[in-house]
C-alpha cells in the first residue's frame, strides 16, 4: 500500500510549468501554466486554458508512447492542470528531431520551407537560458562534460523511436509533424528516461490539408487564437487515442 | 618524362589565394596573395609579404605532415608565392580542431579563455560565404547531402592526426596550438585528401612564454604588425624543420 501523493514545496517555476516536490522523493507534481513565452522567456503572455490543454495533450501522448514501448516519466494526470511524473536528474540538452526544414534549419541553410528530409535530422541544444540554448555538437558535449557518449547514443536512439510513434499519431490526426524538441533525464539507476513535455509548445505541427500552423508558432508569429488551436489539437488527439 | 608545369587559366580568386589551372589536369597552381580578410571577406586589406610568408609556412608544414605519414595535396613550391598542389574536388566543410577554448567556442559556452580540453574538440562549418559558414552537425551534413558518413569519419580521423603532428611542431617552436581550421577534398579515386592551407591564417597560435598572439588575430584585433608576426612564425618553423 502506497500513501496518496501530496503536493509539497515548489522546486522550480519554468517557462511553461511549475514543479513541486511530493511526499514521494521519486515523484514530482507538475502544474502546467496558463502562459506562453517566446524568445527564451523574454516575451511572456497569459493564455487562457493553455496549461490544461497542454497537460491533457502531453498526458495522452505520454500514455500512447508508453503503450508503444517508449518508457517515459509520466505516472498519472490527477487533475486538469496537474501531472505526476517520475523525478529524474535532467540532462541539460534539448534534443530536436526534424522531418522537414523549418525554423532555424531553414534560416541557417537557406533550404525551402518544409523540404522533407530522407532521414530525420537530429540536433542538440545546450539547455541554458543564460547562454541562450546554443546549438552544440557531440564533441562539444564531451568537452563540456554535459553527459557521456553512451547517454548521447541512447538519447539519439530513443529520440528516433519517439519520432516514429509521434509521426504516426499526428498523421492519424491529419497533422504533419515537422519537428519537435524533447528532454531526457537520468533515473536513480542511471537509465535515460524521456521527461518534460510533448505538446504543441514543443512540436511544430502543420495541418496536412490546409497547411495551417497548429502549434506555438500561432503565438510566436501572432497568427491567431492559441487556445482554440490547442483545443483543436486536443480534440483530434482524443479522437485518435480513443479509437 | 613529364612536361614542366605551366600556369594556365585563372580558376578562382579566394580570400587568400588565387587558383590557376596548369597543363596537367591533376595539378593546380596556387598563388598566395598579399592580403588579409576578416568577417568572411567583408574587411580586406593588403599586407606586405603575407602571401610569400604563408606560402613558405604552409609548404614547410605540408612537407612535414607528409614526412609523418599524413598524405596531403602539396606537390612543390616552385617560387616564393607559388605552390603546386594536387587538384581535388573540395568538400564544402571547414573542419575545426580545438585544444583549448577560444573564439566562437569561448563566446558560445562562456568558458574561460584557453581552458584546455581533455580531448580535442571537433567542429564542422558548412563552407558557404552566402550562408556565412554556419556551424553544422553530422546529421545536418547528411540531410544536406554535403558528403557521406564514411567521408565524415575519415575527415575526423585525419583531422585528429593532423592535430597531433601540428601540436608537436608548434610546441617545438615554443607555440601553443589553440585551434585550427583545415579543408579536405576528394581525389579522382575518391580518397579524402588534406588540401587548402595550414598557416597562421588558419591556426590560432599563442606564444607559450608571453601569451602573445602569433596569428591572424593580430590583424582581426589590430594587435600590431601582421607581417613581422608571420615572419617570426616562419623563422621559428624553419629552425625546427631544418633541425
Ligand atoms: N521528470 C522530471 N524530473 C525533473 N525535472 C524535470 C522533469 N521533467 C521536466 N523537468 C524539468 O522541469 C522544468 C519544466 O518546466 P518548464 O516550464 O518546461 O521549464 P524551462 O523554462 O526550464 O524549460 C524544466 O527545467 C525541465 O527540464
Ligand atoms: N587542392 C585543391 N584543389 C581544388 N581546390 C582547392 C584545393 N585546395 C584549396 N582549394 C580551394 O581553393 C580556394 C583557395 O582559396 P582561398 O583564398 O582560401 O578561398 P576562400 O576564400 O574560398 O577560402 C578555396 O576555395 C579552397 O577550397
Ligand atoms: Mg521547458
Ligand atoms: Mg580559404
Amino acid at each position: 500500500m502506497t500513501a496518496p501523493i501530496e503536493k509539497k514545496a515548489l522546486l522550480y517555476t519554468g517557462k511553461a510549468k511549475a514543479m513541486y516536490a511530493t511526499n514521494d522523493p521519486e515523484i514530482l507534481w507538475v502544474e502546467y501554466l496558463d502562459q506562453a513565452t517566446a524568445l527564451n522567456g523574454k516575451r511572456k503572455v497569459p493564455i487562457e486554458q493553455k496549461g490544461r490543454l497542454n497537460n491533457q495533450i502531453a498526458s495522452l501522448i505520454f500514455k500512447d508512447l508508453a503503450a508503444h514501448g517508449i518508457v517515459n516519466h509520466f505516472i498519472d494526470q490527477p487533475s486538469d492542470y496537474v501531472q505526476l511524473v517520475r523525478r529524474v536528474t535532467m540532462i541539460p540538452l534539448e534534443t530536436v528531431v526534424r522531418n522537414a526544414a523549418s525554423g532555424s534549419f531553414e534560416r541557417k541553410f537557406a533550404v525551402p520551407h518544409l523540404t522533407k528530409f530522407t532521414e530525420p535530422v537530429l540536433e542538440f541544444f545546450y539547455k541554458s537560458d543564460q547562454l541562450d540554448d546554443p546549438f552544440i555538437n557531440e564533441s562539444q558535449i564531451q568537452a563540456l562534460n554535459v553527459t557521456t557518449p553512451a547517454t548521447v547514443a541512447e538519447i539519439k536512439r530513443q529520440a528516433l523511436q519517439v519520432n516514429q510513434r509521434l509521426t504516426a499519431i499526428f498523421a492519424a490526426m491529419g497533422v504533419q509533424l515537422v519537428d519537435f524538441k524533447i528532454e531526457f533525464g537520468l533515473t536513480t539507476t542511471g537509465k535515460v528516461l524521456l521527461a518534460d513535455e510533448i505538446s504543441p509548445d514543443s512540436c511544430r505541427l502543420v495541418d496536412s490539408k490546409t497547411g495551417a500552423s497548429l502549434d506555438k508558432d500561432v503565438f510566436r508569429k501572432n497568427l491567431g487564437n492559441l487556445t482554440s488551436v490547442y483545443q483543436e489539437v486536443l480534440a483530434r488527439l482524443a479522437t485518435v487515442e480513443e479509437a
